[in-house]
């Protein structure tokens, strides 16, 4: 643990009604003590450093100006909500962030009245904060009330088609409404698409130059004295581009692009705004990632994601890992599929680093395409490729594909045509907590017409899976793999494609089997260590494919069993249900089966270690040995003993 | 029928390459004959009329200048392909349009080497467009190969997220790209949203006029002279805006506006962005929705969807309903809520008429928000409503949800806000075929935790759920009813709310239970009626709720009954996947129980009239009947016999 910053200004603000008393040289000040006891919490749990960093000045500006809880502040993906939850009232517990029972890494409805809005996935918050507004409008009534309705986006999200959806819709409607676009150049990995060079040119366009006149509507609240003590806003507020904005043409008035760490401009333009909005206004700032944290000013990434680190030097103590990692087999394996094979190629949705495609990126630059947070376009984008010729790997984790479902079903399975989508993240993802855990794609997968759906048991299924994906053709093809290390099993130089549809025995036993799906295939073994102890011998199957299932295989574990259960990191729908429904159909049940299914409990499970994680999920292996005791009726008799 | 009309020229093209020899004039005849054949057709056949008129013209000059099948023309959500198929060979198969069988109302890889990629639901095209002209650039091989790749997209379908996502994809790659934006100011419903108001002003700003000098790169190339034959494009060209437009900012060259009905000027455009294009370059045409055949010119919808009509009065010969619509139960039932309750309001994706919101919006235009083809944001901005203290209905065809999954997810279900999700079109839908198809509702909604999911048993039930999901305030509730016309049962004036999770016994019998979820109920009674003749009572139970279950109602109809067949409009993993999952936990397959689960089937079904389908399907009561009897062995026995 690392000492403590002094922080006396901040020991004194405990929710943002504190901060009306303070003056701008006071806020100045806030701002700075916010950011290093925003340092010194990130050191000692990891999480989200440089996106808190790069709006500590927005922070203390908004909080400053606008009346939370009554004004609805709203962070898109909301990762640099730190510092805004120091200040409202969480300071205290500002150590647990992303921690078992601790505050959540992101805002949080049920955790402050000041998170009016969860987030975690990117570019949600015009859309909830036009919600807001016309709800206020049409008298909704709520704790706290509602007054302003400030939604805070990076230019990342900015490529997500949601928000665009948002402007437009509220361009029409006419509401106030007030829009921060938090813009530094780097979203998760740097930025791509062309709103971004948009944005680069509007501000180099106007570089914080000297205001000048304007004629436009947009402009002609702005800037004015505003209140005493204040100094001229005219003078503060720098420069601004005037007019003609892609923002304008869609029916917002546009402010900036303005410093967003000079505090004097911030509070200029905020409070300005605050007094004369009267429609949609889009205020654009630039502030820089990681700011003022000179380790991760410097890093590639600024910082987006750490670990604990010093917070002098800014080394982060990393964890050794003993295998590597689901991702980066992922990525070497295809690598390696697509140096002999040029039609593989490869999508992601502003997720290179994540995905682990840089390093196919690094080597097939032409054949790597990072289409922006825009995961409805990067799916219909892989299946036009298909359709021409390629073998597109749509990688996106199991939690985003949700925002290309649609595209998935109607551009993809209807069409049969070869997507390959390589699911990371597929199960519970430890810190980042319930808004990033793959918990659905069995089910909203499994049940489109067509679909092969496989999850990988370890990393050596997973690189045969890989393989197996590049040589099917008939059409889309899923394979679905955790977060984290592999297990440690040796990966195949040359990995064999699976045949489809085909399970696996890992082991014969009798009266019941295990019927594994994905990387619970540990925990079953572990499991049957124990049962082995008390005598009983599980027999343990991979079944490899959710759809199509093995028959053979499924049904032939049915009759030669007293017990069968299902484990699966996935919701009921998914492979414990297709499992069910082709018992049933077989006439399987007819005679009698014990049949369970091990899945994800039917609750959003907060953020904790993986290990807590799954026994809250209960699938880890002490909860499948209870599992095959209670089945076979061995716990009842050692109660009644 | 009517007489079939004089089309000489026409009779002459079989496929595009007939077109090759013709001269502008010829076009022209061409253009003429190929709407005359189109309203001709679809007067036998009904279906989408006027985006099809709109676009003939377009779509003579599209086949003239480009190559089809070489050439990628995809026509975005492709209801106005008609004129398209007849002049691609399937004119012999015209009139059997949206019939079982027959031609899809929609493009279709399947169908034709024409259809490069498919569409039913909006804005895709671009994607898909790009995703084939990355392809050819990185020489991906496929028959007919691979030339200009040109999507045409309609105005409103711009309004969604997904053709923005595209748009940024593309110019960002700068990849060679042809978008034609047919503009006819009128998509389903009229446009909404302030890109629609934009490119209003886009066509005000320049109306045809006269060409002026233009020094940007985005007009360099444009127009000169091209070829033999044609006039000077010069002076065909009549005007175009210049520089600083969106799309420009977007990556885009903008041309336009052109007069989308003038084959000049089309012609001319065509053929010199054929030749000078390199890269991604968006033509504005502007066209009216119904051309040519003046009832649909005067249409409110401009003869958007038809059914048969008389071809010289416009006259539909609708079919005589014997029963109210579920959607307009639904309406009606809401508007009664909303007269007692200001907190109702209603959010519609760019489907008023559709949804029978239109009747809301007369009645209380104030909460009812026509947000445009805009499924993410309707969810998220519905989600904010709920959070601020209003009572949002989002009603969003089952299909079309899967557009806002995971905003369902993530916004509403993770949060659990009481959004209310009323789900038209849950289940088969007949001329609109696969596309359209409501089959995953029930799936991907019952594997949210906290989620209710309710179907629809008759208009009167669903007067019933309307009332339970606006009483209802802790959590999301979803309800999902079917396309057309109720069963003629009275529907209550006060409708009652349901108790949540809470089925019904419909008839108490024995031996086997029939546990509907939906509106296949009248089959399972009219399946009884036959089993009642052959000796044989059935239990029939409607469940009401796949989630909750009815937990003591289930595992009480399993317990006194050998066998259980649920019945449900939708797929593997819904309502009958759930009950599995409750009976397996709850032990009663143990001592063994005849359980099956009716679902449609695992397969995209294509267009044919309701009850075809159905039996495709297999979910007629004839169906239900011979499941029962084959389940308790009677059809065995009488084989036997």
């Amino acid at each position: 643990m690392s000492e403590r910053p002094a922080t006396p200004l901040l020991d004194r603000v405990h929710v943002p009604a504190d901060m009306k008393g303070l003056n701008d040289s006071e806020l100045k000040q806030l701002a700075q003590e916010l950011r290093v006891e925003t340092i010194s919490a990130v050191s000692v749990t990891g999480g989200h450093l440089g996106a808190g960093l790069g709006v500590v000045e927005l922070t203390v500006a908004l909080h400053a100006v606008f009346d939370a809880p009554r004004d609805k502040i709203i962070w898109d993906v909301s990762h640099q909500c730190y510092p805004h939850k120091i200040l409202t009232g969480r300071r205290d517990r500002i150590r647990t962030l992303r921690q078992k029972d601790g505050l959540s890494g992101f805002t949080k409805r049920t955790e402050s009245p000041y998170d009016p809005f969860g987030a975690a996935h990117s570019s949600t918050s015009i859309s909830a904060a036009l919600g807001f507004a016309v709800a206020r409008d049409l008298g909704g009534r709520i704790e706290h009330g509602i007054g302003d309705c400030v939604a805070v986006i990076g230019d990342g999200a900015m490529s997500a088609g949601m928000a665009y959806e948002a402007m437009n819709n509220a361009g029409h409607l006419g509401k106030r409404l007030i829009v921060i676009l938090n813009d530094n150049e780097m979203s998760i990995a740097p930025p791509v698409g062309a709103m971004s060079s948009y944005l680069s040119r509007l501000y180099a366009g106007a570089p914080f130059q000297e205001l000048k006149a304007a004629a436009k509507g947009a402009i002609s609240f702005l800037p004015q004295p505003f209140q005493e003590g204040a100094k001229r806003a005219k003078e503060m507020v720098k420069g601004f581009a005037f007019g003609g904005t892609l923002f304008e043409e869609l029916g917002f008035s546009y402010l900036g692009p303005i410093d967003g760490h000079d505090m004097d401009q911030l509070l200029a333009v905020l409070r300005t705004v605050k007094v004369r909005a009267d429609g949609p206004i889009l205020i654009h700032a630039i502030t820089q990632k990681g700011k003022g944290f000179k380790p991760a000013e410097d890093a590639r990434d600024r910082g987006h994601g750490v670990s604990k680190f010093d917070v002098v030097t800014g080394e982060q103590k990393k964890a050794k890992s003993n295998a590597p990692s689901y991702t980066s087999v992922f990525a070497n394996t295809l690598i390696d599929l697509a140096a002999e094979d040029a039609k593989i190629c490869a999508v992601t949705a502003a997720m290179p680093d994540g995905t682990g495609l840089n390093k196919f990126m690094d080597r097939f630059g032409s054949r790597c395409f990072d289409v922006g947070i825009a995961e409805q376009h990067a799916v219909t984008f892989s299946a036009g490729l298909a359709a021409g010729g390629m073998k597109p790997f749509c990688a996106i984790y199991s939690t985003f594909l949700q925002r290309g479902y649609d595209q998935v079903v109607h551009d993809v399975a209807l069409q049969r045509l070869p997507v390959r989508f390589p699911i990371d993240r597929a199960g519970l993802v430890g810190a980042d907590g319930a808004t990033h855990a793959g918990a659905f794609d069995t089910a909203y997968l499994s049940c489109l017409p067509g679909f092969v759906v496989m999850a990988a048991a370890d990393e050596a299924e997973l690189a045969r899976m890989v393989a197996t994906a590049s040589n099917y053709e008939d059409g889309p093809i899923a394979f679905r793999f955790p977060r984290g290390e592999g297990i440690g099993v040796e990966i195949p130089e040359k990995p064999e494609p699976l045949e489809i549809g085909k399970g696996r025995i890992i082991r014969e036993g009798s009266r019941v089997a295990l019927l594994n799906f994905g990387a619970r295939l540990k925990e079953i073994n572990e499991a049957c260590e124990a049962l082995l102890q008390k005598g009983i011998t599980p027999t343990i199957a991979d079944a490899r494919f959710a759809k199509p299932l093995d028959k053979e295989l499924i049904v032939g574990l049915a009759e030669n069993h007293e017990a069968l259960i299902t484990i699966e990191e996935g919701s009921v729908g998914g492979f414990g249900s297709h499992v069910a429904h082709l018992l049933a159909e077989e006439g399987v049940f007819d005679r009698g089966l014990m049949f369970r299914s091990m899945v994800l409990p039917d609750d959003f499970i907060d953020q904790a270690g993986p290990r807590e994680m799954y026994e809250k999920a209960g699938l880890n292996s002490e909860d499948i040995e209870r599992k095959v005791l209670d089945v076979l009726g061995v716990i009842a008799l050692e109660k009644r003993a």
